[in-house]
């Protein structure tokens, strides 16, 4: 059984952990504030050339999301999602947990468009009620998306000029960031993205990590007392240094850009061959996510060998699901899946 | 300006008024533990011939809706409503303020169905992620919905039935609920849906009040320790003796229903007569609340000698209003408008 | 039996009874943007001779300790309270429920003393684990406090000195307020209050009305989107009316003063009483609350006339109990307690 | 500088990290649903011989407190715990940001008596105002202590018994568990707590893992839909294979207990030193953390070779600090530290 089902199938990039043995007896403080951290976090602000930001380490991307967002948003606001976004539907209820509601939007391809986050809001203050409903405090996205698509420049900087009309924070999970960097059809920058969201991460998890998101934070109330938030959370990793030994690792010498690549690539192989051989998407997705439709009958031959996501019914004989790739996929476990999808 | 536009425009009853001064000085202890609660919480049990439920009473409906259900609700479950339910739309999300997401469903005539919620569920436990989704905990009606529609005694089975499979409760959000009974087209009885729901409540508000709601608790869980949620929510009035008073008065010689029958039937003579003249509705609504179309020219003719609310937007030159009628509604106001209505 | 356990055990005075009679049928928006509430606000800036506050009414004090604190607080920050607060001992936890922990400091004679916050200040920020602990994001006192006691004007400016040192709004409960305006020993004065405290409320359950407080907001930052919380927190009344007609009628010709006079002065002849026969307090309150020490046997004697609040053991044959006037209070009623309390 | 501040300062036991490089690349499914955890949690019922317990792997001590706190409360229900607990102190108000108060009692050698915890209840639940307070619905212990004292079997078989009279939870915080178990004082056993508290831990973070915490529940109403609270929190690890494998590698042929032996052998060297050079002590600790008193000259000395935690000020020239060994104390540390206190 090969698995493309998700992206956090294997343990970690080798040179993590041989820098973990590496500095295993090394003796440091606890809660991020060792050397190590420090020395990611500089990394991060380099490579976003934004030395004002702030960078915190935290375990994975539901926590990273509850945290920042329970720390952005008076008690009456909320956040707007696509329908389609991890927080509205796959974290549980982790920010109603912490009293917000997420004001959600049907998503385009996945993502969310301005021109629907602006009509949502000028919806919110024309209305005579407005007091009796939840005021939207904060964007959320993610890039890439759930469904594999990828904000472009000017979808970016056209949510931020909502946000900055109806004083909203601007906050992008990552949790795939590389991949969407890597994307032949990305043209985003790290630089761009630090200066335009309010505060987005580098998700270390599903990118060659064991574990672990940087959370960068533009947006100077945000900044203040992120700690405390942190603590009270659950967030705050005893032994922190974990988290800036792998983020150091991985953005040496561009390690985690390289892993990015390596799965896009190798998804385009799987999409092209998909293509070729006629099948149909749910979704044109430019990055590790791809979303084939098989036949029930393609489905239960290709489910012998492979673990996929099932995604959907699409419908009386076919379904959709996702297969990824990731850092750690091999070249040959491609090539044959390739062969059997041609096989038919 | 004569005011259609809510059920909560005037004062009281005034035979509320009269025995609020008649009992102006008796001593009583405080928070509801006096005998003008208890008489009246056994004439509730006695209307609803369940001499087993618990009575309490509270200030308002958003209070009962979010002590009800932060009480009946583990922290991961959330509340199943129709999207247009007032606890989705227009309680500045007080349900997520204490920690739980309101599940919306596409309501049907301002109903949730049956087998929608049916559905709802059974995808929540085929989903192999269902832990990463909120469960489905309650499920949240109101009679008359928020568009005046009314809930057939079988749909209120069905809906019983549903929760009893996947082990919810069922809370039927009562604050209009005389003028559903009142209603020429209901099938339900007090005694039914105290049979039927786990937990209600008879509003009295909008029904004559000068303010309260008593919940009606049949679920012996939800019944435990209900007081302490009640005083933790704010909603436990020092001078509880209040809401028993007015209760009380309401009931005695079914003055409540009285009231009820008042409101929709002049209602109707509204609803006849925009019929006749050939206007449309937003919706078919057999109770106190009216949703015409008007043109924006009608509309603004109308709206110099009467308050309506706006509902929505129809199309290029017409909106839906909502008219609303109480128990204080005035027969001769009723005549004035069906006659400016009738001459378009 | 004649009831001095609290001091909302009647209705309200019947000015404010009548007032809502001829009010009845007069038609209002709701929610307290009617002309009601506007005139109650508007007198009560003019009292305070503070144009810029806003204010709000609210029905109960543990609504308007809520719903002033969870708007005031960010999610890591708890308040300041003496041990015997009301938000620390008699809210079911609804500080807590809210999400923020309630720092409890022992009381100095029921109060709260500035260098015993300062102090909890100081060390909380000179730990090296500050992060790791509630940060101090307010100051609740409440005046007279839960003893009867009151805070001196000096008393009053140490507290602001720390607030605007540690960055804290003072936050002043006001339930019973105008019985500490009314007590001999009181230097305070409305004005004052409300250009040293960032909000207060002027209490009306416990003053004559028939509920309801009025909190009165100096803070900017309080200020903001503050109607947002009070609906979400199921604080906001569709009747708001009620509590603008109470509070102007309250305050109109300085009936407030005088009904505070009332109570304060009855409770200092019962105080004098207690004293010339030689009882013994638990505190010495110049307000209307009263906590004389009786033995077992006296207690039980006086129990069969009159009701009081039970507070304490003082020692194996002694019990400290709260003997409680009011607006409502009669002359002849102190008179028969007196005279009971010098038969000994 | 020699670290001796606490027990997290290194990375973690070298078969560990062997173990994470041996299953790399194994292909597992996320979420802790992989055979690592089962072996992992098999052992644990092992162990404990406990084979009904259901066993869950969360990352660290403030989220498996406050993942397990508020899966056990009812809204309106607080937790029982010493003021030195971790949960009261420690975790910047984590319980209090999922609804709940922590009801502190006076610590006893920084445990909780089962005598003072039935007095709370007592006097709660013969409090007239009962529901105006917060019901106790838990108790939070931590074996060790805060300040490295343990329970033994008659106290904590106390505290069962005072829980199951007040219908409470016992949840014990076991971040340190192996190195109170491996106390020369202690008369503990796993099977015996398992079988005597509702819910507890055994740490890994601060006994050789990496990170981690194994949540033992006996409860079964806690056992039920756990894993959906453990998401909603934050706590659910993309990558759960990790914690297993560190669980089993630290179970497999009791390395567990030999590394808390280790570290709490080389405690009591420490201990002995200091006793026989005339050093007084904060508290008598049996475990791996030990509060010796220094002069401010001693302690400023010492500080120039170790790094301690700052505990508090005894008096003028004195203060205690918390010296700790851990899994990782290197003998000739410890032996050199006794030298050096030796030489005064």
């Amino acid at each position: 059984m090969i698995r493309f089902n998700c992206d956090y199938g294997e343990g970690a990039h080798p040179r993590i952990l041989a820098r973990l043995q590496e500095t295993n007896f090394v003796q440091t403080p606890g809660y991020g504030e060792d050397e190590y951290c420090r020395e990611a976090a500089e990394m991060i602000r380099s490579l976003c050339e934004s030395p004002e930001v702030d960078v915190h380490f935290l375990m994975g991307g539901t926590q990273a999301n509850l945290t920042v967002l329970s720390a952005a948003l008076r008690p009456w606001q909320g956040v707007v999602s696509a329908d389609t976004g991890h927080i509205a539907v796959h974290e549980t209820g982790s920010i109603e947990a912490c009293g917000h509601k997420v004001l959600c939007i049907p998503h385009a391809n996945g993502k969310l468009r301005a021109e629907d986050v602006e009509a949502l809001c000028r919806a919110h203050y024309a209305d005579a009620s407005f007091e009796h409903m939840v005021m939207p405090g904060a964007v959320y996205i993610s890039n890439p998306s759930e469904l594999g698509t990828i904000y472009t420049l000017a979808e970016l900087s056209a949510l931020r000029k909502v946000c900055d009309e109806y004083h909203m924070l601007l906050f992008l999970d990552g949790a795939r960031l590389g991949y969407g960097l890597a994307s032949p059809e990305n043209d985003l920058t790290l630089p761009f993205i630090a200066q335009t969201a309010d505060v987005f991460y580098i998700g270390g998890t599903k990118q060659g990590a064991l574990f672990g998101e940087a959370v960068v934070i533009r947006n100077a109330a945000l900044k203040r007392d992120f700690r405390y938030q942190i603590k009270q959370r659950g967030g705050m990793l005893a032994k922190g240094r974990l988290l800036g030994i792998q983020f150091a690792e991985l953005l040496r010498d561009g390690l985690y850009f390289d892993l990015s690549r390596h799965a896009v690539s190798l998804a385009m192989q799987i999409k092209a061959a998909l293509q070729e051989s006629g099948y149909e998407f749910l979704i044109d997705s430019p990055t590790n996510q791809q979303f084939p439709i098989f036949t029930d009958e393609q489905l239960s031959r290709l489910s012998e060998s492979y673990a996929f996501s099932y995604q959907c019914r699409v419908d009386a004989k076919r379904s959709a699901v996702r297969i990824c790739t990731s850092w750690a996929t091999r070249a040959e476990d491609v090539e044959r899946l390739i062969s059997d999808i041609r096989r038919g």
